[in-house]
């Protein structure tokens, strides 16, 4: 019944339980994918996750976020009433814990607590029992069918948002422009609101890798480095592209053929056993013969997180698995010039395969339907 | 130097300084308008305030985060290397707490922790030296005018979301298809990315109060309700209308009327010295008078937090102050039928001004140029 990723945690760690308000860890032991697009509510804490390493993931959460069939420990959420959802939420809480460490001694140190996402009000009404659980960004780096199948149904509204985006890029639009079109696809295509971290920078902004859209208009010539990351029923897809506003300037092409060349040798190289620092080499090599560098990872897990394990970053010790989800990510930058390109893929029992599908060609209507 | 209002909450509470992950409480103590919109980062925490009674306030954040000109401690954002924002943020936070608090005892419960949002680790490093905060909700309630400037901004992008709405209603269109005319309208206006809350529900679905837009489909005599809530440099604005897809149906008229009178008579009653519970009562007795009531309160302090004090419901006992921002939503539901109106205004010194300007007809094409 419990997931064998957290009992292999759990036995790692020492812990009874792991109490978690990290949204990718709510998901991964309980199915719950609550919102993460409008930051703290003043009636409710995050929901969390208290997960035994000997029975059911229990979910602790406002009225208002439960869903039937979950195992839930609910307090009232929005009220015309007082809200105090610190104690609402350990009232929950307790229940939980009694519930599911009715055979661990009052006092232990059983409760493993993730110090980056629980809040304070629960830690001070937990006292000894709770300790710092440690690395908790490895756990959930294999994913399961289901999982993995919810992975790739965020990676096709990455496809869909590229598509979008391509078919909006004009000389004279705005990076926000281009960026309507993406929203307006990639909710269309999942039916529902969409929180979504983007890189959607053109011309010179290239040369920073990153950042959000802005009303600077695209000019002939520009080059557009679009990086969508999706969140669909609580699990991230990601992808990147670069393409040219009008014709490609000169220097453009040749970088691309090396990222593009520097991803397949990464796709390449992802397959159990190999060494996450072993793929950042071999990926940052070819890019750096073509006379470019990229100051940010090669790339990372991804899926519960938007960056996980692996990371495939320099001196990486990761040992890879089949059904790690891997987004490799080579680019190069210099004054003024920027372009990157990005791929999803699960690591196979004898290699991997490539869960994206967006154009990856510098004409902007590259993939559209002729 | 220190905020008048944090002043006299550390003297009524008893603390030396307040500590808080809260993005509002960090906009009004720092001016820093953190991202909220994409939930936690596995290389930060969230950006937290540190701000003792006798002097500046110190923002503890990664450098990813930090803006110029801000008395910032910080620690290693995105990297490539190894990432342990616990621990980084706790290095920040030492050296903050040690400037901040240099005159207090060590091992005095000096800092009053915001319990639903600073983190674990952050408790467990400040071991005796925390202690719960109380009610911070009211914190920030009366606004200064710079602050009221900025809500006046969110308030704008309220009124260009509503126009765009409203354009974009058409039979067979779906609550998806609006809503990517508010998010291009809005973020246009503001010229980059916008955290929003919304409700956007049609037809039967307005019987239920609120929800997100979904893929369901326009149909002549529907109504719509459109509750937008965006965040602009760190303030919230609010908003909302009602209106008929073609002709509306014989009861919209009479209950809309209803609503718009109990505004009225609500906005006549914001006044410096009313008591929250007597506004919510006048309120709710004129769409009680009409045969319909509401579930939920009759509206809430904005700013800081899309709900905060003064909160206008049964019982509130709340005493009203210029400065203060109201949002008063007065609507009426029943089997299959719903209505909602709601304005923004600020407490005068003699009465309160409505900066709220979206329009309030039935007709789609209220408020649409000729």
């Amino acid at each position: 019944m419990p997931d064998q990723r957290l009992t292999r945690y759990l036995e790692q760690a020492g812990g009874e339980a792991l109490l978690s308000a990290e949204p990718g860890l709510v998901r991964m032991l309980t199915g719950h994918a609550g919102d993460v697009a409008t930051g703290p509510s003043p009636f409710q804490l995050p929901a969390m996750v208290l997960a035994p390493g000997d029975g059911p993931a229990r979910l602790i959460c406002s009225a208002d976020e439960a869903a039937a069939g979950e195992l839930v420990h609910t307090y009232e959420g929005f009220t015309a009433g007082p809200i105090d959802p610190p104690s609402g939420a350990w009232q929950a809480l307790s229940e939980a814990l009694s519930e599911a460490l009715a055979m661990v001694a009052p006092g232990a140190r059983a409760v493993l607590v993730d110090p980056a996402t629980v809040p304070a009000s629960v830690v001070w009404s937990l006292g000894e029992r709770g300790a710092p659980a440690p690395d908790l960004l490895s756990l959930g780096s294999v994913k399961n069918d289901a999982e993995l199948a919810a992975i790739e149904a965020s990676v096709r509204l990455c496809d869909a948002g590229h598509v979008a985006a391509r078919a909006a890029t004009v000389a004279g639009a705005t990076e926000l422009d281009v960026w309507a079109g993406v929203t307006a696809a990639i909710e269309r295509a999942a039916g529902r609101r969409v929180a979504m971290i983007a890189d959607l920078v053109s011309g010179p902004r290239t040369a920073e890798v990153g950042g959000p859209p802005t009303d600077r208009r695209l000019d002939s010539g520009d080059l557009l480095i679009c990086d969508l990351v999706p969140r669909l029923d609580g699990l991230w897809g990601d992808s990147c592209a670069t393409w040219a506003v009008g014709e490609a300037p000169a220097w453009a092409e040749p970088l691309r053929a090396a990222c593009l060349e520097a991803l397949r040798v990464g796709l390449d190289a992802l397959r159990p056993g190999a060494l996450s620092g072993d793929v950042d080499a071999l990926v940052r090599s070819v890019v750096a013969a073509s006379g470019y560098e990229y100051p940010h990872h090669t790339g990372h897990g991804v899926g519960f997180r938007w960056h996980e394990q692996p990371r495939i970053v320099p001196g990486g010790s990761t040992r890879l698995e089949a059904g790690m989800v891997v987004a490799l990510e080579p680019g190069g930058y210099s004054d003024g010039r920027g372009l990157r390109v990005e791929q999803v893929a699960v690591v196979t029992e004898n290699g991997c395969r490539v869960l994206s599908a967006h154009p990856l060609g510098l004409a902007a209507n590259d993939g559209a339907a002729a």
